[in-house]
């Protein structure tokens, strides 16, 4: 079976750059391609989109089936389309990132997909098509999205202590906030709700835990009020 | 001459959201549709991607084509891939949002359009396929850029007031702002040139005419201080 149409289309693809903090480091997860163009090459996880499944249905697809993850939490990111970004013929990507709980998940590799890995994100090999500048991008966007947006929750264990938070924000910022200024901020807009419980097994003195409330949140917008760390 | 392929392939589009400033209105640029679906409707400018041509260039292409507008300042908005958006068949499109100097361009309705028209952008006919959706979402991005990069300049003259300046961010935040705090911000930032000249055949006392200086505006962004308004 194959398809005819009256004007050449370019094939469309999607792309996932998949972030996971496994302190201190941020990480991204990568496939090794095992079939050509560039095969044995790291790239991010992808493939082609298929007529009855939205976007973003595809990229999830292609992200449990390259590496077995699923319910994570995805957002599109841009749409590569540069003639040449292809060595076999015109192919669109459109570029997804997606924030994991690595405790929760558990990676396996699959299908057309030789491996997959967690690398750090400053000790990444050069990727396959134009996959490098894919994963910049997305590191940007998730630095830019973590002061206006309460994304960072998705990285973090469901309770947390701000110690973790703050260490959240000093690694994907890379660079050191003040202890002070970061609590009395992120306190101030009350979208965290202190547990009665404090953190177990730990040589310090436990601290206590809280929890990203989404309602508060949203109840936030609403008064006109934004987010920003 | 027709395509033939393995496997079937969703046709890929560009969409354009033109917005123009015609104090003391936003307005957004729309065509008539001359063809099947949505044949005499209202619908963003836009048309079939070329297999020899990058998205971007797609979409100045098909803006030049339908509206006769060039030259503008275009940034890719989001790509539209919902199974069901279009009567004919699958087609996913990548919409992009455009900023016109409306004293600087002429619109001509040309090709597949009957006519070319804007449109002030809370007074929008019900659109052709999901373009309503696609405006929206537009609009509320014009809104986040305007606070934090220098984007508003596009829809000025090159030569400004400051109470022009203000009007504009009034007009598409939709609120009024105050105007000594206004002016401190945008003054504090050094990203404007102040200029010899005053603006001319006005009634009121003549004010001082600005210009944006893009070069000052990025050793600011070297600097690490944010464009913020």
């Amino acid at each position: 079976m194959t398809s005819t149409y009256k004007y050449p289309r370019p094939a469309l693809t999607v792309d996932c750059v998949v972030f996971g903090l496994d302190e201190p480091e941020l990480k991204v997860l990568l496939i090794r391609r095992d079939l050509e163009p560039f095969r044995g090459k790291w790239a991010l996880p992808g493939g082609f989109v298929h007529l009855d499944e939205s976007l973003e249905d595809a990229a999830k697809r292609e992200l449990r089936e390259e590496t077995g993850l699923e319910k994570v939490f995805l957002e599109q990111l841009y749409t590569y389309g540069n003639v040449e970004r292809d060595p076999r013929e015109r192919v669109v990507t459109v570029a997804y990132y997606a924030l994991v709980r690595l405790s929760e998940h558990r990676v396996v590799a699959s299908t057309d997909a030789r491996d997959a890995a967690w690398f750090g994100v400053h000790d990444v090999p050069r990727l396959a098509f134009d996959h490098d500048r894919i994963l910049k991008a997305a590191y940007q966007r998730l630095q830019n999205k973590l002061r206006y947006e309460p994304v960072g929750f998705e990285l973090l264990p469901k309770k947390f202590t701000l110690r973790q938070l703050q260490r959240l924000y000093e690694i994907i910022l890379d660079r050191s906030l003040d202890k002070r200024n970061f609590r009395k901020k992120i306190l101030g807009m009350e979208v965290l709700e202190e547990l009665d419980e404090v953190e177990a097994d730990v040589a310090h003195r436990a601290a206590r835990l809280y929890r990203f409330n989404p309602k508060r949140y949203r109840e936030m917008v609403k008064r006109g009020v934004n987010f920003e760390i």
